[in-house]
């Protein structure tokens, strides 16, 4: 399975595994996505940049399936059966109380069995497995490994052993990536994609599809249009450390015409990075960089032309000392929304954070909570149906469920909503 | 959600929520219970005394038809359809193992897939995230949440925040407090009641419903009756500390003619506190305070005329230096059961424990194990029905039990009982 | 439940209840084993000896149809159905990610949901509960027990408990001893075991049971048959102290004419102990003690005559300084093995090893992995299989899985195997 060139024989067995795989996780990404697909399915989740838009479309749609057919016991039945035949196992050894919950919750909405290991120090790592020999005795026993790592491309690395397991004729099976070190969380991007998705279907999810909102909004908002192509989205805080802000960001850009300001401190540490600037830039993507939500760009303050807000949590936890040194005498207090900036907002506006957030800085006091535009307690439940809808396709039950559902959908009359996904805007401003 | 006065600004967000429902929760009991309802349903389980004696009937019957029909395998499919599609959420910061399982095993009788979070350390709380916000993450990804927390009054704010989000229009589930600080841990308190309502009814379960026992037993009590009312319960041993006693007390008080007689220490720590026997008196319940066993009340030993007893576990773990020295001069060894004492028992009396117990101290030895009336490892096993009667209640799904049980039971003539509760009495005494 | 002699007042309740059995325990295996049984059919798994050669062939057998007919989504949801409202407590105070996941992976085959409790510090015994109350509140809830500890003889004792409260007409359930102290681990030589029936079948798994291999290697090798009997076995490594090594090659003693070679260097702790030498040798079994694997038995070097071998780990962590200091002294690379002495073995000669392998020792080398002699990852899933059938031979649902699996089988013409036992033999020395 692994080289063991001369060079390298003062290596342990799981740093020559690691670079056994180094020239095919260098490759671009246009090279890598087809190894992670089987006949038009995902096979392995490794990269946000696997999705296309279609890809996003279409795991949008699904997990709106699945949502509504958890609605009612017969679809809820229908679903707990699908794959109950399947079992996954969640190795976090990078600890994440949320990711965590929600994948479980993902798997057990389909039915999936699920088992976890948790505490790399309970397991056979202490007896000297390398990685590579634990990854495969779960997939000895289990159908599906999702993974969290603090070691970046550790995720990556086992798609391609379970690549070769497969061309070899062994026992494989698909790998999603729940967190890789600094550099990727795909699924959380895909939850908050499918959040903006459906705030800007501006129809009332579990009413008819006809949309009387995007008409109201208009009156306000001419210019205003379904989908997330066209828009502006801000990001506020710590930018360059946010994983979760570069893999939207990446995604973001595949839309049309979208516009992103970054709002962040003229720090290095906090500020955007070179590297996701220039591959933002790239693509041609308009891009602004600003200190605070007042800053005026393309004539008009930064607060009051978004379409959509992204605020992060400053994530003190890896200050170096003189980080912390430094940013004590900077004023976050500009990274944080208050009461008087959400309502200089757009009425339609989302508020998202990948959560947690910090009571003790405290990005978006509670107050804001009851705020029609605050989206992030949705969004987190969001993130277990889009998680259900990625296993879906993953098993190839997608199909399946489209079905159950248009049959299901001709006899339903109304979708008991417990889980108003829109807004009830603020009428005065509507209609002045 | 919370209010942040001027006066709080020195506060963390986590202590302002508290505060935030400190008003409602100094409400006298009566006020509060119609919130923790929804139709005559239970929809938060917070304290004991939410039970009338009503609903500990309903509850003891509900249990009795979820038992027998888990002798069945045509029951046990029954029972593990009913909620397959609700997943909880078992939230548990203070340990506890015994409680736990028998939460986890109350719901997977019925179906519920289990989540759990017992490691505060591994959970959001490092990186600042609320209590409140923890709440509502389990609240969107589960169905119900179980919760056991150091904290007295956690789970009772925690259902008000669920009462608002309800109002508010937001995803809301039911809280079941499962021990919540020093102060409450009703579903215990459920299963011991259950277990005197088992043994009380002087049937041996399994077999028909015609009762020759109690016939048998009047020769020698010519004034038992059936049922709790009436009968004198004894507690034994760390009275003051222990949250069981004060529970159980509290719900026994609900019913006519009952005399509770506490064996335990004079010493503040120890015997009841005044709260609770201020409580009980206003209720105009008998009680006696006693050192030991053999103390004369209405003319009788104590261990002579109890219909029932409850013995503990003195709580040495909460024991403060000073307290552990002045325990040291007190003879401890009167609150240990012992072969001779148990002779001396009604032979109907069921003894019972919350459990653990203690081997070090040996309050029950095991030599007792063997005798009729140790009713302990049987209540462990009440509490596993009597939860899940609780879970069907608060799920509605208790007459879809109470249907399908009337069904079968037309359909079945002997119940395979491998569960026999009644102590097979020493045959002796009963025919001199 | 138990006695407590005079002279015993010293010891802790938890000690008098292991002296409690110890006459039990000390009785010779055959006067145990009917005691583990019921109507034929295994009720506590303690030990390996219990498996007589015929109760091995079944159970390989049912392994063989589970694994198969877990190829189907029939047979699948037939299987998933079978136990599911069974619940079982794997209860692993001494870790093992591997062994906990196995029968995790074998309970959830079968329906059976799992348990666990793994930490004893959160556990009850805090609390000063005895082993035998945690057991008892575990039977309570529970339908089965899965046990692992470092306690010698601890599962054994709990059977007897077990049977005691069968006999008084209490709650009882089964126990399976999951690996106890340095003692037993009897299904770990119930999976290496199926591995080698599997192997020496010389069919191609999936196909039809015709089979033209043999005949191929008989060609080379015209001694050779199927089955365990008559073959040679290999044990390379810390035979002293390897737990597998001593259950296997006391189960391969079972059958006619087996060879036993141990591949150990000369010490006291690394070497074979006197007790297994002598138990084999009373059998009448051939064995033989080599420092390497080219010294010459018989003959001819062993590394050329094996049929298998089975590789195990040093397991240093055991080392007491002393001996640490010593082994420093020994070759210990004569215990590796490499890709030269892989060549000379036997084509068909399976290479096993209980695993997790030590990457810093290297006893097996990745480079071997993808040789077809190479067995051990196949032998995680086997013992998954294994591990099912036993325990639906436990719950007595393993007729119902023959006639389920002979009913399909007349419907199937292919099994979808994706699960190839079969090494693809090297094809040129078959026909030179």
């Amino acid at each position: 399975m692994s080289s063991q060139p001369a060079e390298n024989c003062e290596l342990t067995q799981d740093e020559r595994d690691l670079l056994f795989y180094e020239s095919r996780i260098v490759r671009p990404v246009k090279m890598k996505v087809p190894e992670f697909k089987r006949n038009e399915h995902l096979r392995h989740v490794i990269f946000s940049r696997q999705f296309s838009v279609d890809t996003l479309e279409y795991l949008a749609e699904t997990a709106d399936k699945v949502r509504m057919l958890s609605k009612q016991r017969s679809g809820q039945d229908f679903l707990i059966n699908l794959l109950h035949h399947k079992r996954a196992m969640l190795y976090f050894t990078q600890p994440s109380t949320r990711t965590f919950l929600s994948f479980m919750s993902a798997c057990q909405i389909l039915g999936i069995t699920c088992n976890e290991v948790r505490d790399p120090s309970t397991s056979s790592e202490t007896k000297g497995e390398t990685r590579f020999d634990s990854i495969r005795m779960f997939s000895s026993y289990f159908d599906l490994i999702i993974m969290r790592s603090k070691l970046a491309k550790l995720a990556e690395s086992c798609a391609y052993l379970m690549n070769d397991l497969e061309v070899s004729g062994n026992r494989s099976v698909p790998i999603i990536n729940a967190g890789s070190g600094a550099d990727e969380h795909p699924t959380q991007s895909l939850l908050d994609i499918y959040t903006l998705q459906r705030t800007f279907q501006f129809t009332e999810a579990g009413s008819s599809p006809m949309a009387s909102r995007l008409h109201e909004l208009r009156q306000l908002h001419p210019e205003l249009t379904t989908g997330l192509a066209g828009k502006t989205y801000g990001f506020c805080g710590d930018i360059g450390r946010g994983r979760t802000v570069r893999s939207l960001a990446s995604l973001l850009a595949k839309y049309e015409g979208v516009k992103l300001i970054f709002i962040a401190p003229d720090d290095p540490t906090l500020a955007l990075r070179d590297d996701l600037r220039h591959r933002l830039q790239d693509r041609g993507i308009a891009i602004s960089e600003v200190e605070h939500f007042d800053e005026i760009v393309d004539g008009v303050p930064v607060i009051e032309q978004l379409d959509a807000l992204y605020m992060t949590r400053i994530q003190k936890e890896h200050d170096s000392p003189a980080e912390a040194e430094k940013f004590a005498q900077i004023d976050l207090s500009r990274y944080k929304l208050t009461r008087g900036l959400v309502d200089r907002m757009k009425v339609y506006a989302p508020i998202l954070h990948p959560f947690p957030r910090d009571q003790h800085f405290g990005e978006i006091p509670p107050e804001i909570d009851n705020d029609p535009r605050a989206m992030y307690f949705r969004q987190a439940r969001n993130g277990m149906w889009i998680r259900a809808a990625l296993l879906a396709s993953v098993f190839g039950v997608d199909h399946q469920i489209s079905r159950f559902f248009e049959q299901q959908y001709s006899e339903w009359h109304h979708y008991n909503e417990d889980d108003v996904w829109a807004p009830s805007l603020p009428k005065g401003p509507l209609r002045p």
